[in-house]
């Protein structure tokens, strides 16, 4: 496990969010390291929305890691083989509707604490190397994902569960070649179908958060119950599946006392895609008015917007027949994205919102979760 | 001009709104006749969402407007050809996201007029036959359209254009087929592009509204301006275009005091994609609070939700990237209804939903307007 | 089982072509109607290719089958809804790259036999009635479809197995509302992924033609071995699978001395997606010439071109990745059949084809099949 | 002009093939490279398949573009964005069907010429830099490519346009962003459409390619012909326009006296997407016989084909009706591109071809042209 299990001080976290004119743009955050505001060595993690369709195809991913990489290798002394390594670059391809390509880049110095009795943003991360192919999807996969969750937690420095407000996790999916090459090592993969992968590798996250965090019994959260049993849920865990990865990778945010940058975050579940009260909710819960929607100040200080959803599996949305689930043309997911981002940007003025598909067992089920970083 | 131009007295107007399995399935219609609630007699016009891709191949239009005449045949004294020249089936494909298939129709019967000072919800209609492939997207079209509302709002009793609070459109397009038969005559099309023959005809309807409720100079709303001059706007026009009808037909609606059922509409132009406030506005006007959605009590009183929206030319909304524009894969139109489609849904909790995209010249530039039916 | 289950004289099958301008458009079979060519009671079955997407949500299959039916019904003293269950109706959607959008009409009719030592194109049909959802992809299908084969080469006046050269089947599918139909009367069903319940019920089509035709052992053709075992095929089964039709519909064609129509059939396995070889064999077979392409004259005489592909599983053809089976904007069997369409189009100089994807068990894994009914 | 405009000797040509495992894989080329089969310093030029969509938004070719350049960085004493500058990198997105992503890699040493009599392949390159997006698809743009071709043949030491068999222009395109750079600087675009400025782009490289090569009068070739005149064609041009490139990189193919490698090419026009004898005659006309399909033995002296095809604007092939330029679901590129790809394919046993779409005045209208570099 490269985990950056560290000793924990008191630290500083601040969030960036930049704009890119295409995957492969990465001209704000250079600008930003030039002109002294970002230090590219206190950069440890980034999130972001890259234009592609989020399926097993999304190569915009890759791009803007490569990209990415290359920058910093330019700034530090590591190449950028290295950094892709131990730095996580969690993307979720496709900017559907109103949405807008972007990244959220967050740094963490040592700093001094928040004020007595308050609580401000802590980021802890971990990677885990390349999975073999016939993990994906399976109990490996979820020990994988329970282990790097304790161990980004660490490095977070929280030691309670419940101040862990959201977890993103970045995790591999089959393809064809991968699938030939387990086979040609005489494995079986999980399922011959690579969208499949991608649902079953998602779950086998959210199962391995809910198990560091105590969110469900153990026993409910193991490989028989994967795509099958959709009632235990993490209420936090947020996992994006792609090719562009062949581990995992973790972050977790949350609130703590021995931070003191400017930012907390509050999450919320989603009770189905129209669940425009909890979007609403978890913004009055950092102090922000929403009638209906952010005053432009307001909008000011809103530092990231983080966002899982599915297209309900009953087929229906309240009692009316949706057809994303049966549409040949648009993946199921493009679909959600495109509609519960419109009506979180619709929230907050602001089409720069992290919205991943497929929160099965992440959220309720036909729903997802909700989570805001914003300037306290 | 195949208007119902009568001698118009006081009128009652019911609205209906149901769900369908498929674009081929009238049997909540066929329910309705059948018990009694609904009379095919009375039955002046439908406005549906079919679950297509809402472009030139889209089908689903042509498959329910089949379905639906050959249904009403067997209640009426007339074939199937015959009620589709007479009644307007305004279709708009394309369920995206959270949308939800369904169709709405309207009956009309004489009845009392509504209380002194009180105004009701009228309805007026008017079909044109087939215009040649040649008019679509030309002056033709607009001076059709003109003329249609004008003997549309004569069949609703509307003698004051502030009295229209929403016109619906349906006009033709060109398809390779359709160029070829121009060809073939000697005429030549306003454009070889299947794709912008629709927004040609799109504009070319708002144009013809806007003219007929003098929202705009005449000499700015001519073929000259199609698709040039954005800033001249109907400001309760929308227009649909598709393969599936070769003339033009328009569906008046407006409150007026001759008339007596239990609903009143309202309409607000959106500004852009995100305009929230003006979804929740147009619902207060009909004494209806979303705060920020609407009560399980408020949402029966909603009729019908009507909707024209547009993916931002500029490439910008509020200053940020879209990608709408720019996608191969997916249509621009089918992005925009998702997402204004959704933040709509979300207010009300019902994704039932009429949204057309394409709002050239039909609300503000980048945004488009919304309507709702609501009893009173 | 509705089968026309009748004492088979001699026949005289005929086979007609016929374009359309739209799915709903069967103005040119009207024609041939009004002018004499096609007797509309000797119309035994009709396999045509539409322009949908061929996926769970193309109801241009659906729309076709409207239009003809309520077409026939103005011939027949039957209303539109018997003719669609006793006539198969078997269509393909999706018209990828250079195939074109068309129709083939068999007829039948008592006529003199061959002349001695020759075969010629014989058709039998049968029908079976709705299968519920929890069959599909399931034991009870398979031995539908065994069942109805049967019937279907009894109505042919096929004895002998090897005079069979091509089956056509269709059969239902899984959607969200038939699996929510499923559930309320507390069944399961075989998969909640309405794609895969398509391949699920393609392959218990071929498994059901390979039982009746005794390809293959029927200890391997079993519910176990559905998607399984791609080793054991039918050379001769075609299976469609679709969201209109809920029974089976089955079409036997093959070769026998007591009919005497001009037509003929071949039919042969392709290797691969690149087996270009196996298409002109089997236009040998028939004494057609394609050097590389057949001239004018003797594309006159193919009536009708049949062929069954698949995007190989293993990712690879003739050793080079392709990318069909990890594309999320088009569906693999989109991208198959405009490849193998446009393969055999070539060949014979004509779009007219009728092409299907899922070639699961028919035919060599990876490849599939090409008939070509002919005039000797 | 940054042109290779260079004494030119007698010249040894070598072509490389090599596939890729996603569009930033170069391991292929790194391998070579390492090995000493590929010296980094040689490469004139690359032209490749990547799996993107080929439109507006395909973002494969600037991933590929970054990885590659980065590659020889770390062989040659250049920067990536140097290489980038001087080497053309012409890439065609979207393998659709059975075609498969790879890159086929120019090599040039001085060496001895062919035997006397005899004529061997040559290369020659020339690069633009960035044209404003107010030049793309208009004069400024034909003027620049004519300017670039003549450079490139005398980079190849081509004196004589008969000897010229394919030239492969690269161009720019419009976006939302570059117009509204554009706007900004108070100029005008060609279209506000992107995906017809990839139109317009490629045309304005087909009339630059005929205006050097004389191939029809040059006032049949400006500016106001654009989109307008289809009858005016290069024999031997084929265009791309993407995203990636800002100004224009042309690539020549020739056979010449002075140059000695083991290579030969041909090239043929195609009358439509089904010249299917066209195909086989430009194998022929390099001693290699598909009777139908290359023997193995052939297929291994093929190293590389080149293709260029269009979906035939008069909605028909052959007379029989095709659907690709009413479809919203794919674009109509990507239908060609899979259905002439896989007849190429299917001829020579292999789907690594690179074939572009859009084709509009390279080739007959509604064909296009194939070329094929065989050893000799």
């Amino acid at each position: 496990l490269a985990a950056n299990d560290r000793e924990t001080g008191t630290v500083h976290v601040d969030v960036w969010r930049f704009g890119m004119a295409h995957p492969g743009d990465l001209s704000a955050l250079q600008a930003a390291i030039a002109d002294g505001r970002v230090a590219a060595a206190e950069i440890v993690a980034i999130i972001g929305k890259t234009e592609g369709n989020g399926g097993v195809n999304d190569f915009t991913r890759g791009y803007f890691t490569l990209a990415l990489t290359h920058l910093l290798a330019g700034h530090l002394a590591e190449d950028a083989a290295a950094i892709a390594r131990r730095l996580p670059v969690i993307l979720s391809g496709g900017t559907e509707g109103v949405l807008s390509p972007h990244y959220t880049v967050f740094t963490r110095r040592p700093g001094p604490p928040a004020a007595a009795g308050d609580k401000r943003l802590a980021i802890g991360i971990a990677m885990v190397p390349a999975l073999p192919p016939e993990a994906i999807g399976r109990q490996a996969q979820i020990d994988a994902v329970e282990a790097a969750v304790h161990a980004a937690m660490r490095d977070a420095g929280i030691t309670d569960p419940a101040d862990v407000r959201f977890v993103q996790v970045k995790a591999g999916c089959l393809t064809g070649a991968r699938q030939a090459a387990a086979a040609a090592r005489g494995k079986t993969t999980a399922t011959p179908d690579s969208g499949r992968s991608m649902a079953l590798s998602r779950v086998a996250g959210a199962f391995g958060v809910a198990r560091a965090l105590g969110e469900a019994p153990a026993e409910r959260l193991g490989e028989a119950q994967l795509l099958v049993d959709f009632g235990v849920t993490s209420a936090v865990a947020s996992v994006s599946s792609g090719v562009e990865v062949e581990g995992v990778e973790v972050v977790v945010l949350g609130n703590v006392a021995h931070a003191g940058g400017p930012f907390r975050i509050s999450s919320r579940p989603m009770a189905d895609a129209l669940d425009l009260p909890a979007v609403t909710q978890v913004l009055a819960d950092l102090g922000l008015a929403a009638a209906p929607q952010l005053s432009p100040g307001d909008q000011g200080r809103v530092a990231a917007m983080l966002v899982k959803c599915e297209p309900a599996r009953s087929g229906r949305i309240r009692g009316h027949r949706h057809t994303m689930l049966d549409d040949t043309d648009i993946n199921a997911q493009r679909h959600i994205r495109g509609a519960v981002g419109a009506i979180c940007a619709a929230v907050i003025g602001d089409g720069r919102i992290f919205v991943s598909g497929g929160a099965e067992n992440q959220g309720p089920d036909g729903g997802g979760l909700v989570a805001v970083i914003a300037a306290a």
